[in-house]
């Protein structure tokens, strides 16, 4: 099964490709996001893989406007724990250790480590996984990285300290999103859509009483700017069901009273590592 | 007047500061979120100046957390434009760049400008306005820096190329936040506040049914998961009210239908500069 991902080998999207399609995932790296979803549609990868909201960071908005954007349908969710790791080339030790790459916000994760290790100065990089790929490459300025396991063990990285970032509570949720003919079938137990109300006071709490009415357990309701219309709001939510029937009850009530509303799939839930 | 904000002189959060408190504001740079709240809580600057959305981007999380964390009160709003200019010390030409440093961030935001110029490589540094201090210090390993105008004019760089980011439709929501003797008198058209509902279907749609039925005019919604509970949510509510007596009222009837109500504060309401 080939599965497209936003960045490289090792990056946590690789780690969430694996947890959707095993351990024996082919992965398509793409240097962005609407790359990602081009490829599915493309046919190069069978599904993408898609992080839309991490426990600390909130949703990846991003790829909400890309779920909205294009026809694809998720068929299946995913949690993937954030855990960092320095890591050196064998035989470098921590106290070795004058420097260590990561993307920005893997750094500012990491503010305990840092003040507790005052001689290593962190340098900011493109991405975690690219930080180890590089020092192991031996095309780097810097002499540690911080990344994930995975990426450890795909560039046979020595990791010196596991688990170094400020809050264990760090998962991110992602998507598995492929090409389908025709249209799903809603059968499974939790669903995400988004649609756009009126704009007039009461509107979103008009449709949110359709979906109470209707046995909806709503699970998380997200805002978001409509791109081109600064201001204006598109609503994401994902709910949990009853049944099949009430499902489609539901959703015939929301498609007339709010407008784009775009029912992205249904699928099993997951359960996230924590809590 | 003294403002702190994150980051330091030249950066958005300067241009924002400026916008709220005046050209004549005093700027206190904080390395983080967190030390700015302190800052303000300490009384070493007035107010704080705090990022909560971007119109591509969405939620600034991290500052939702801290305003439900610390007991400061939202007094004002301002809206920035993000416009991303690319500049280096007097005397270089665009056509002599190799090199032009920005946060991760504010590079992806600027893909036309790159692939327009293949000659010129992405450097990640910390942030924009400091990409362009240490580049007129002399201090940078980069030939150019993308940044803010502010950032340009204060460091005596020479803007190369003004508004390279991608869409411009990217500006900054910004709140002026400080901290008062007592309770805040709530009587300005907009309000922001926070609140966490039961675990159970149809507690938002019922919050919501108290806001409408009080008038209010909801502006944005945003959920965001509890800092130590992963995936329970708070909600965070901007709207408008008729009046201060339905404010009072609606409050007290959210706060009896709710847990952990906040109200952050009550302001004149800001345009955002386009739409």
């Amino acid at each position: 099964m080939k599965a497209a991902i936003q960045g490289i080998a090792g990056s946590f999207s690789h780690a969430a490709a694996r947890a959707l399609a095993g351990p024996a995932v082919e992965i398509v790296p793409c240097e962005t996001f609407g790359d990602l979803f081009d490829a599915v549609v493309g046919g190069e990868a069978k599904i993408g893989v898609v992080p839309v909201e991490n426990s600390l960071a909130g949703a990846v908005t991003e790829n909400l406007d890309l779920l909205f954007e294009y026809d694809l349908h998720c068929v299946q969710e995913a949690y993937v724990r954030v855990e960092l790791c320095v890591v050196a080339p064998p035989g470098v030790a921590l106290a070795d250790l004058r420097s260590a790459a990561s993307h920005p916000v893997a750094l500012r994760q990491c503010r305990r480590f840092f003040s507790e290790h005052p001689e290593i100065a962190p340098v900011a990089v493109y991405d975690t996984a690219g930080s180890i790929a590089d020092l192991m490459a031996g095309q780097a300025a810097y002499h540690g990285a911080i990344g994930s396991r995975l990426a450890a063990e795909l560039y046979e990285a020595e990791i010196l300290r596991s688990g170094i970032e400020d809050d264990p509570r760090n998962f991110t949720r992602f998507f598995a999103v492929t090409a389908l003919e025709g249209d799903q079938p809603l059968e499974r137990p939790k669903t995400s859509l988004a649609f756009v109300t009126e704009h007039r006071p009461g509107a979103l709490h008009d449709a949110l009483g359709i979906m109470s009415r209707h046995g909806a357990d709503l699970t998380r309701l997200e805002s978001r700017p409509i791109p081109g219309s600064p201001w204006e709001y598109r609503f994401y939510v994902d709910f949990r069901s009853p049944d099949a029937g009430r499902l489609e009850a539901c959703l015939d009530a929301l498609r007339a009273a709010t407008h784009d509303l775009r029912v992205f799939g249904s699928y099993a839930e997951a359960q996230p590592p924590l809590g």
